[in-house]
């Protein structure tokens, strides 16, 4: 077989571990695809930086749309959106499969990245793009496809993973846990995507999308990062026996009429220790996915890094060669369902409320009814004397609340702000995990 | 689309379900594929069963080969060597793709099936022949595809997890806690091919064949099942922090001229409390990947049931069908490695030798040079006088040794067996998850 013309977008610490596995497993990788894998060229911004011994400086250009025009397969590993979008619908017109790792494009741009490959003929694999190097998004698009997924319950991020771990484990407060991430690796200098949840949301995003044949973009994704999370909520959540994670979720809703919908949502939450996602430590990645009839899975693995990524990347390309080689097509989007997406209100989720309140006769009392006129029933109640050197003496008064609607839970936590009784509104988590 | 024709073969409790969730998930299940499937008949060996309201009598039938002839697809659910190694060379020789969970057929007779496959240019899958409902196969054989599987290390058998479990947690000896798992519906009437390991051998063969690109067969495998493990193990287990499992373990090894090989084997070990394989509990699998590129994996899931492992049926169905539609084929037996089978007196592990010694002075030092003379080395040793009420003393000597080969630690176990300071030889067993 002629060898298939493979280009390289970006040179980073993925591209550079993929150039090096094309190079060093290239008699395996030929075997398993039928066919050489001829690695034509490398684009990066520029020629003068020292790549290492890995990359052969021949390689290199900075004419990414010629690279391009020659190849039989693409692999983007450029990031963000531009150039990434226009190069990639370049390579999807002129008929190469495009292998990517970009889940800001994907969230964003996914729908008309799908339409190109479409019209192209050509396939679009994204494996890296979630969850490093978990298999993943295979599973879900092609093993479960003969089931119905429920829900996604992921950690997907492993930046936040690893500052809320370093706050539960050594105490660290939120800053002093990004700067040890920052100082490891595992935090950007700027490390608003991460902190913030926007690489959270956009890979909860294309995990809702391939769960649930539905277009979701990463602007439909209730999104709050980390950056509230005090040392107060991880002690806090120790004591009922919990610990915060960053938790994507993606879950299909049934309203009480029957209508279907699917709900997206990325913020922190207690779980409880014996949760098996609880234990995923520093900065690993786990995804939870529980169908209807497989019931719970679980996938655990680096969720980060050159090398690992480099594994995924590699997958969907051995992939996406094999398929040009036999002239078939994997399986393309999926929306026939496009089940309606519902407001952060309508989500049913569990609320941990710390309460600062005076502390006299009746003010327990006086909690507990607004809570119930609310419609919101308790789970349990933790009432705890406050030292204080001067006035009337005051409490520490911790709600768990049992399910309910987001809307009723953000209404009763307003209504308790507003009594008097009630000094401060220390904390407020939601709980996910059980009920 | 015409509809394609499904055949079912086999209506036990995976059956039922595949049945049933065809009907109810007809609409889905055709919008994935692109054309309705259509369950054209079920073959049973009796008309007379009652088989529940989730399938339609006017479907069954007892001439499967019949019912073969007219099929696209045919799901294989009989179990056994014949009448489904026939009927499904029928199935392939004819025309049709085949998905099957039938691993002791697959083990026993993968090439001669594959070889069927590849000339009736049809699929043959079979996700559901390994861990259930868990997506385990298809990520081996395509997301790693770029990779290179080092060692795969799981818990494939349900019975003897839940076995071992409750011999751990509940103190139950092995006949009470088989008697349970009898009771409960996790252990056959003769348990034999479960606690004898036929079941987890089958699986490994199967998974090791995929990760390594070479044909394994149940007969490579070096099987030991749960029998001889006593509560004394079990114990033993405990006081160095570990939990007894019964591990598939296939590993690559490279021997010391650097020729490459491949290891299979089944059999009771030792692995740490920490380790994630360790809170496997009940009849739940779980499978750790450790890859060149990825690094470590791992899937957890249900690994049996009814239900469950309708999921993976359903999942290769989709597969096999959607290629049809699209006229494509997913990748055939990949054997280009075909590496040689590395007897198990090479394999490296651990064991924890359990023995009882005369208590006297010495008696270490000659049970330690012992073990030196074999070239085995030792991580900790602990001894412990035994009550005894006539003659000399008694001392119970617990040694776990570093890693070395098989050979040695059986050498070294016979050795210390023949020494006259050593009363009894308690237990031994391997150490896996670590070193």
């Amino acid at each position: 077989m002629d060898p298939l013309k493979v280009a390289l977008l970006g040179c980073g610490s993925v591209g550079t571990q993929v150039a090096r596995l094309l190079s060093t497993h290239a008699e395996e990788l030929a075997q398993r695809v039928g066919a050489p894998l001829e690695l034509t060229g490398i684009a990066v911004r520029t020629l003068e930086a020292d790549r290492g011994p890995d990359i052969d400086p021949s390689l290199l250009t900075t004419d990414a749309p010629e690279l391009v025009k020659r190849a039989d397969l693409v692999i983007e590993l450029i990031g963000g959106i531009e150039p990434a979008r226009t190069l990639i619908l370049q390579a999807l017109a002129g008929g190469a499969s495009v292998v990517t790792g970009n889940k800001a494009l994907l969230a964003e741009h996914g729908p008309q990245l799908y339409e190109a490959a479409e019209r192209g003929g050509v396939e679009l694999y994204y494996e890296a793009a979630v969850a490093g190097a978990i298999p993943l998004l295979r599973p879900i698009r092609e093993s479960l496809a003969g089931d119905r997924v429920r829900r996604v319950l992921g950690i997907v991020n492993g930046t936040t993973n690893y500052v809320l771990d370093k706050m539960d484990t050594a105490g660290l407060d939120f800053s002093a846990a990004v700067a040890q991430a920052q100082s490891l690796g595992y935090a950007e200098a700027d490390p608003t995507a991460d902190v913030e949840g926007y690489d959270a949301a956009a890979k909860a995003a294309i995990l809702a999308s391939l769960a649930f044949h539905t277009r979701v973009h990463a602007a439909d994704v209730h999104r709050e990062g980390i950056t509230q999370v005090s040392a107060g909520d991880v002690a806090s959540a120790k004591q009922i026996g919990a610990v915060v994670k960053l938790l994507a979720i993606c879950e299909r809703t049934v309203a009480a009429d029957g209508a279907e919908g699917v709900s997206v949502r990325v913020h922190p939450a207690m779980i409880p220790a014996s949760h098996p996602l609880a234990s995923v430590r520093g900065a690993f990645n786990a995804v939870f996915v529980e169908a209807e009839a497989a019931g719970e899975l679980m996938f655990y693995g680096q969720g980060a890094g050159g090398l690992p990524t480099a594994s995924a990347v590699l997958g969907d390309l051995v992939s996406a060669a094999r398929n040009r080689v036999g002239g078939s097509r994997g399986p393309g989007e999926s929306t026939y369902a496009q089940l309606p997406l519902r407001p952060m209100g309508e989500v049913i989720t569990r609320y941990h409320i710390s309460l600062d309140v005076a502390d006299r006769p009746g003010v327990l009392a006086s909690v507990a009814k607004v809570i119930a006129e609310h419609g919101v029933s308790i789970e349990t109640v933790r009432q705890q004397q406050i030292e204080s050197e001067v006035g009337e003496g005051r409490a520490s008064l911790v709600v768990v609340t049992h399910a309910a609607t987001e809307a009723a839970l953000e209404a009763t936590v307003s209504a308790l702000a507003g009594l008097e009784i009630v000094t401060a509104v220390v904390g407020v988590m939601r709980v996910e995990g059980e009920d």
